[in-house]
C-alpha cells in the first residue's frame, strides 16, 4: 500500500499507521511491516503502532531512527507491506531447543539484529537461549565474525596493531588512560575503542569524554591512530561491531554477560580495528565477573583459542579484582587520578603497577622489550613524561584541551564524608555495592558524581576517621546515595555492628 | 519531576518525554519510569521514548494504553520519576540459571506482567527460560494460581460448572460450536471462554464472532450462563487470566507453546470461570502440537494432576489430529458447517463424532449419563434439535440474530479450485500448510477466507477432480494464497510429481 510519509520526531524505530490502513494491510499493533522508499529503493523492516488521529488515513508516521535509514522526505510517498517472518526466528528457536548454529545461521541472525529485522524481544530470546545453552567455540567464532562483518572495519597498512581490553566488574578501572598513552609513546599503534558504562560507574569512553570528544567514525579512528599512534574513543559511534551494543542493551536488565557473547563481543572489536596483538585484563575476585583463579584461567584459554582462530595473538593478565583500582570511582574523580599519575604522582600504587604490567605485556608481545623487561620500559615512558606528552596529543587530536591539568578536573559540588563507625581493620569492600552507590550518586551521567576512597582493604582505621567521600552534582542524588549507603554498607570495618534492631545508622 | 500530561493517540504503552526532561530525570530511551496521577493516586510503570519537538520541555506525551490505567485528563499534572528495578528480573534470572521459582516469586513476575512493570523483552526472557528449563508441577501450579489471582474470577452459586478445551494445532476444529450448545441443552452450565487465532486460521472466538458479539465482561459471562446455561465468548475481553494473553503474544514469533505455560494457561482459565468438571481434547498427530500417543498420554496425566491440585476433575480425550476436523477451515466456512450439523446434516462424520464424544464425557463426569452412554445422550440432544435451540439462545443473548441459518453464511467471493494433478489416493494432508494457506488467504481477519476440502486423506481421486477450494474476501490475497499453495502442496496425491526442474505447477 502506498502512503504519504510524515516524519515523527520520536527517537525510536518503527512507524505509526492509521488503524484503518493497518487493517487494509492486514497487520495489528506490534506486527512487522516492510517499508520501501521508492525514491532511493531503500527497504527497511519496522514494527507498527496504530492511531486513529495522529496519522490520518493515507499517511504514515515514520519514527526518527527508522527514517535515518529510509531517508524519506517529509510528505513523500512510501510503500508499506506486510513483512514475512524472518528466518532468524527459526534459528533462534533451534538454539532454544539446544541445537548448534552454523556460520550461515549465525550470520542471518546478526544481520537481522543490525538491520532491525527482529524485535528487542526476539533478540532477548536469542540471548537467553545462548545464555542457558552456551555457545561452543565454533559458534563463538561464527558470532565474532558475523559481528565484524556486519559493521565497519579498519585495515592498517602496517602491523603490529596493539589493543587492550579489561573484562569489567571492578570499579575505578581507569587503566586505559595510562596504558594507551604509554603504548602509543613507544611507537606502537593502539586504536582503542571503548564502551560507555552499562552497569558500571564509568566506562573508559565516559572518562575520556571528560577531556575530549569520543565520537568518531572508524575512518577517523584510523587516521588519528596513523598520525599520533593512539586514540581513546567510544566504540558505539564507530559502527564497529554494531550488533554488540544491541546485545548488551538487552542483557542489561538481567545483569548477564553470557560467556560466548562476551568473548565474541571483545574479540570482534579487536578484529575489526585490525589489531593483531591483544592484552586482556581479567580481574579475578569474589565480587567481579570472574570469581576464582580457575574461572580466570579458563576464560583466558578461551580468549587465546578464539584469538588463534582469528589470527590474533592474545595474552591475558589475571589481576586482583577484589577491591577498586586506585582510590576513585566516577568520571571526574578517575580522570583526575589518572592525570595526576601521568603528571608524576607515584600513588596509588595499585593503579600504576597494574597499568605498567599490562603495557609491559604488549611491549614483550611486540618484541619492543625482552621477556621480563616490558614493565620497566613502561615505567620509563611514564616517569620521563613521554606518556603524558602522548596523552596530550591524543586529547588534542580528539578536540580537547591539551593543556588540561589534574587540578582543573573537579568532583561534584555536593559531598558527604562517611566515617568509620568503629576502630579496626577494613575487612571488606564490596565492588558491586560501591558501583551501585556511585551510580545512585549520578555517575556516569553526572560527571562529578562518584566515590573517593580514603582507605582500602586491610588498613587499620580509627573510629571517626573518614572511610570514603560521596560526591554528586545534584543534592537530591547525594541524599539518595547516603540513604542507600546506609543499607548497602559497601565498606566494612572489623568490629562494626552489621545490624541492630531497632536499626541505627552506621554513617 | 512534575510535568503536564498530553494524551497521545498511539495504541501502545509508554510515554514520550522531551529529551531535556529525560536528562533531568536521569533516564534514557527505553528506560523505565514511574508515573503518578496526583488526582487519583494511580501509579503506573512505563517505558520512555524521547523527542525534541512533539512534547516540549515541561510536558509529557502519554500513550493511550498507559493512560487507560492512569486516567489522566488532557493538560493536567503528572509526576514522572526514575523507576526502580523490578524484583521480577532477579527471579527471571534465577529461572535462566536453572533455579526453581517459589509461589511468591512466580506471583511477583505475573503481577509485573499484568501491571506492565516489565517489558516485552523481559517477559520473553522469562518465557524462553521456562521453555528451556521446564517448570515442574509445583511451579506450574504457582503459575496457574498467579494467573487466576491477577485477573477476574467468576464464582457460581451452584456446581457443577463444566468447561471444555482443545489443545490447538488441528485446522477446522470448530467443535465448541457443537459441544457447548449440546452440554448447555442438557441443563449443565458451561461458561466457555475461548481465544482468537494466534497461529491458527480461526479460534473459536473468531468463529463465534461471525454470529454474535464475543466481547463481554466476566460478570456478563456469569449472568448469561446463569440465565441460559452457556456462552461462547472471547476470553481476552473478560480480563480472566490476563497474563496469559501477554505470554502467548511473546511466544508467537517462535511458534512455541512451552508445556508448563500451556498447562497453566488452560487450567487458569478453567479455574477462573469456576469450572469443576473439565474435558480436554488432545489432538494427536504428526503435524499437531502432540506428535505421538505417548506424548498425548503424558500431557493428559499432567492436566489431570494439575486439576487435582486445583480441585478440578479433568478427563482428557486423545483424538485423531492428523487431518482437519470436518471439511472447512476459516471463520465463515466453519460456522456454516457447524450450523448445517445443528440443523440436521449428518456429515461430516469426523466433526460430529468428535463433538458427541467430548460432550458425552462431560455428561458421564457430571453423572447426567451412565458410563458408556454419554455420547448417545449427546446424539439425542443434537438430533432432536435441542442443541440448535440452545445455540440460538446463546447467539441471541450475545446480541446476534437467533434466526440465522447456515445458508446465510457465505464464503469469500474470490475462489480458486485446486484439482488433482494425478489419479490416486490422497496420501497426505499437512495441517500446518493448510493453516498457513488459509491465513495467507486472509483468515481469520477476513471472515470469508479459508479452505473447503473436497476430499480427505485415504480417498481415491481421479486426475482433474477438485481437491480443495481456496476462498478469499480480497482478490490479491487469493493470488498470494495460490502462489504459496504451489510451494506448500498441502494435499498430496499418490503418484503426483513432487517437484520437477525446471518447475511446473501442480495446480
Amino acid at each position: 500500500m502506498k502512503l504519504l510519509g510524515k516524519i515523527l520526531d520520536i527517537a525510536k524505530r518503527g512507524i505509526l499507521l492509521n488503524r484503518l490502513d493497518a487493517r487494509s494491510i492486514g497487520v495489528l499493533d506490534g506486527d512487522r511491516v516492510q517499508l520501501i522508499n521508492p525514491k532511493n529503493g531503500v527497504s527497511v523492516t519496522a514494527f507498527i503502532d496504530t492511531t486513529s488521529t495522529i496519522a490520518g488515513q493515507g499517511t504514515v508516521g515514520v519514527y526518527r531512527i527508522t527514517n535515518e535509514r529510509l531517508n524519506l522526505a517529509e510528505g513523500s510517498e512510501i510503500e508499506v507491506r506486510e513483512a514475512g517472518r524472518p528466518a532468524s526466528l527459526d534459528f533462534i528457536k533451534k538454539k532454544m531447543d539446544g541445537g548448534k548454529l552454523s556460520k550461515d545461521e549465525t550470520m542471518t541472525i546478526i544481520k537481522d539484529v543490525v538491520n532491525d529485522d527482529i524485535s528487542a524481544a526476539e533478540l532477548t530470546a536469542f540471548i537467553t537461549a545462548s545464555y542457558i545453552n552456551p555457545l561452543d567455540m565454533d559458534e563463538v567464532e561464527h558470532l565474532t565474525r558475523a559481528m565484524v562483518e556486519t559493521g565497519e572495519q579498519i585495515k592498517f597498512a602496517s602491523r603490529p596493531i596493539v589493543d587492550k581490553h579489561s573484562v569489567g566488574g571492578v570499579p575505578g578501572n581507569k587503566i586505559s588512560l595510562l596504558v594507551v598513552p604509554i603504548i602509543a609513546a613507544s611507537g606502537l599503534k593502539i586504536p582503542k575503542t571503548s564502551s560507555r558504562a552499562i552497569t558500571g560507574a564509568g566506562g573508559t569512553a565516559d572518562l575520556m569524554e571528560v577531556l575530549a570528544n569520543v565520537e568518531f567514525s572508524a575512518t577517523e579512528v584510523q587516521q588519528m591512530t596513523e598520525k599520533i599512534g593512539g586514540t581513546i574513543v567510544w566504540g558505539g559511534a564507530t559502527n564497529i561491531a554494531p550488533a554488540d551494543d544491541r546485545i548488551i542493551l538487552q542483557e542489561y536488565p538481567f545483569k548477564i554477560d553470557a560467556r560466548g557473547q562476551m568473548l565474541a563481543s571483545v574479540m570482534a572489536k579487536k578484529y575489526a580495528v585490525g589489531a593483531n596483538l591483544v592484552v586482556i585484563d581479567i580481574p579475578v575476585g569474589q565480587h567481579t565477573k570472574v570469581p576464582t583463579m580457575q574461572d580466570g584461567r579458563k576464560l583466558a584459554r578461551e580468549f587465546i583459542e578464539l584469538g588463534e582462530r582469528l589470527n590474533i595473538k592474545v595474552e591475558c593478565a589475571l589481576t586482583f579484582g577484589d577491591i577498586p583500582v586506585g582510590h576513585s570511582i566516577g568520571p571526574n574523580l578517575e580522570v583526575r587520578e589518572a592525570l595526576r599519575v601521568l603528571e608524576g604522582a607515584t600513588e596509588p600504587n595499585s593503579f600504576i603497577q597494574k597499568s605498567l604490567s599490562l603495557a609491559g605485556i604488549a611491549f614483550e608481545m611486540s618484541g619492543k622489550a625482552a621477556r621480563g623487561t616490558g614493565a620497566a620500559m613502561a615505567q620509563e615512558l611514564l616517569t620521563k613524561g613521554k606518556a603524558l606528552e602522548k596523552f596530550r596529543k591524543i586529547i588534542e587530536i580528539q578536540g580537547g584541551d591539551p593543556k588540561v591539568k589534574s587540578e582543573d578536573i573537579l568532583p561534584g559540588e555536593h559531598e558527604f564524608v562517611v566515617r568509620a563507625p568503629a576502630s579496626g581493620y577494613i575487612i571488606e569492600m564490596n565492588n558491586r555495592s560501591l558501583i551501585t552507590l556511585a551510580r545512585i550518586a549520578g555517575a556516569p551521567h553526572d560527571r562529578g558524581a562518584g566515590i573517593l576512597l580514603h582507605a582500602k582493604k586491610g588498613k587499620l582505621i580509627k573510629v571517626g576517621e573518614p572511610l570514603f567521600t560521596l560526591y554528586a552534582d545534584r543534592s537530591w542524588r547525594l541524599q539518595n546515595a547516603i540513604e542507600e549507603g546506609r543499607r548497602l554498607m559497601p565498606v566494612l570495618v572489623e568490629g562494626m555492628l552489621l545490624d541492630r534492631v531497632p536499626s541505627i545508622s552506621v554513617f
